[in-house]
């Protein structure tokens, strides 16, 4: 073989370029989030707080189960899963219209729930409409589906009006829109009256309207989540992940409630078998112990509230936030801030917007050295701050 | 919302068409063998010998240990597992040059391995080769990637000699070439001249060749691995899974083997954190007690290879077999000898070749099961088998 551990990354590109890949592809990089490890790493909105002793203990007792069975294919229609994931929801949004099994679907990770969505509604020749700056996978899952990306607008303090967002629709006709809410990384979610605005227009373009709540149940007391739009209007998905509220980011475990067609569609372009059988056991073990986990949602909140009032207090300019991070502004250089932070041990992440940055809600202890660190740097007061600053 | 227990199998469809799916997908049926339960399940080619009980521990103990830190994104680039793979690979076929982990790949089973490869070096505009009767999922991927897929052909025994694979690549220039050895349905591994033959046609062409290996682990004593060919050959991949040799089917790990640039471009196209930590966990401890996986192999090939001498026996015309099934013509009427063995307990798989059927080689106990209902059947003394006779 090729020595790899030999060839510089240059001379890795090279070779990279001289197979026939995709005219598309050449000279992209992969995608990622630098991983570093520093004590508070608050930059990838993951749930800072230890997986509980009873939701390892849980996961651990369902995978031995499993395991026996490994030698078989999995329930390629993971119907267990989907029944607890229904459950989960109706109760979590309060429902009036319990959702069912039919309901559901999942996969690995939202990743995976976009993808299975653009490459049954978008793909070539069709379109994809998102407003940034939002979650910044929306045009890699276009790419990797060869849709064709429409990036609309947002109002200037990053926040989506319902006339806006039903104009954009109707100007650009997409196959499908993409509302984020809460928006990452802005971090402020939708009234209902945007999403019911972007359905009637997106019905004369059929156009498939999908919320993306990844972060929805971090939402303020009163915020109404899309689920209760869903009876009735079948081009309307909601997705959640299994990352954020249930501490299972490295689970990768994404799912959407639509009406039962839309699971039907989906059907058609997943990969047969594409959720293992230790994915679902781990899974439906979070799903049966979501009590403790909803606990630490409740921590996450306190200390998110925290972060935006004494952003405040400290001259800053703090998003309001539905979600488990804070959007926020104010930073002549965000980009010394963020060293500064790193300096202190506290990474966190620069988004590529002017002088803002994102902040993920850790632990308290951890949300104190993020702002002790970032009230120097305002005030100028440690050494580092007064060189960067 | 809807009550979709209340829609028959009509009404969703029809609802499933009132949605903008793409067209292309429009009337399809999702892909799956029927998932019946009889006592002895021979038709998708698991193996049918339970997960030994090291191996399971094993599984249970590293899951555990990968469920604290759930809460964490997973090791995006599952290095850990990639050595692991690299090590057992040049062991499993003696490589001269071992493989690395940079010349690894591994995604949620060898379909999520197929559609990558097709992502980064077919897609729209693009084609694919294969040689049916092959891997019936190949059309699938091509579909699913927007790709081209044309149906080459194979001598009327159903194997394929080196110059009719080049000519045909040759011919239709195709942007991926799919050699599935040992192939499924047929049985019958590539000699390495054909590889090599595909290899040279392909250079002129730009084509990337794919060797599927997914049941490599049972070929034939002497039988040798496309592996062997991959120093020098950067536009060769060889493809494997853990689902078979490694009874982890339901675990959901198929990898790859290639020059390290080859991986380069598939991390261009994979979805971040693609491979859950659960995932690389469980593939990572099965692969630490390959020994005990693999006395189970042997144990399957003493079956398959009796399978074949028992059906010779019997006047039917059984395939030379590298894979852990076996492919065999003979029969008037395939679809009355599937249906006997059903009734008798016995689920097979009827892969629409007239005459022929396939059978995966079992405990001794199934394959008796099998052999026994079969020979009743052929020799017309079951009163069952007259009747369909």
């Amino acid at each position: 073989m090729t020595t790899p551990q030999e060839d510089s990354q240059e001379q890795r590109s090279q070779k990279l370029a001289a197979l026939p890949l995709r005219e598309e592809l050449r000279g992209q990089e992969p995608y990622g989030a630098p991983q570093l490890t520093v004590p508070a790493m608050l930059n990838v909105n993951e749930t800072t707080y230890d997986v509980p002793a009873e939701v390892v203990e849980a996961i651990t007792e369902q995978v031995r189960r499993a395991a026996v069975g490994l030698n078989r294919y999995p329930d390629r229609e993971f119907t267990a899963l989907r029944e607890k994931l229904a459950d989960y929801l109706s109760r979590e949004s309060s429902l009036s219209s319990p959702l069912a099994a039919e309901n559901m679907w999942a996969a690995n990770g939202s990743n995976e729930i976009m993808q299975h969505i653009f490459q049954a509604f978008a793909g070539p020749g069709r379109s994809v409409l998102a407003f940034p700056p939002t979650y910044s996978m929306y045009p890699l899952y276009a790419r990797g589906t060869y849709s064709d990306y429409i990036a609309g607008e947002r109002e200037d303090d990053f926040t989506q009006s319902a006339e806006s967002v039903a104009r954009q629709i109707r100007a650009h006709r997409p196959h499908v829109v993409i509302l984020c809410s809460p928006n990452n990384p802005t971090g402020t979610a939708l009234g209902l009256d945007v999403v019911e605005a972007a359905y009637e227009a997106a019905r004369d373009s059929d156009t498939m309207v999908v919320v993306d709540e990844a972060y929805g149940e971090f939402r303020q007391q009163g915020t109404p989540s899309a689920l209760e739009l869903l009876a009735g209007r079948e081009r309307l998905i909601v997705s959640r992940t299994m990352s954020k509220a249930f501490a299972l980011a490295g689970g990768r475990l994404g799912y959407l409630a639509a009406a039962p067609e839309v699971t039907d569609a989906l059907r058609l372009v997943r990969l047969p078998y594409h959720l293992s059988a230790i994915t679902q056991a781990t899974a439906e073990a979070a799903l049966d112990h979501s009590a403790a986990l909803m606990a630490n949602v409740e921590r996450i909140r306190v200390q998110r509230d925290r972060i935006v009032a004494e952003l405040g207090a400290m001259g800053l300019d703090p998003k309001p936030s539905d979600a488990n991070f804070v959007f926020f502004g104010g930073l002549q250089d965000e980009k010394a801030a963020w060293k500064h932070l790193l300096d202190d041990g506290v990474l966190i992440r620069d988004v590529g917007i002017p002088q803002h940055l994102r902040v993920t809600a850790g632990t308290a202890e951890e949300t104190t050295s993020f702002l002790d660190s970032l009230r120097r740097y305002v005030s100028g007061g440690s050494p580092r701050a007064a060189a960067h600053g």
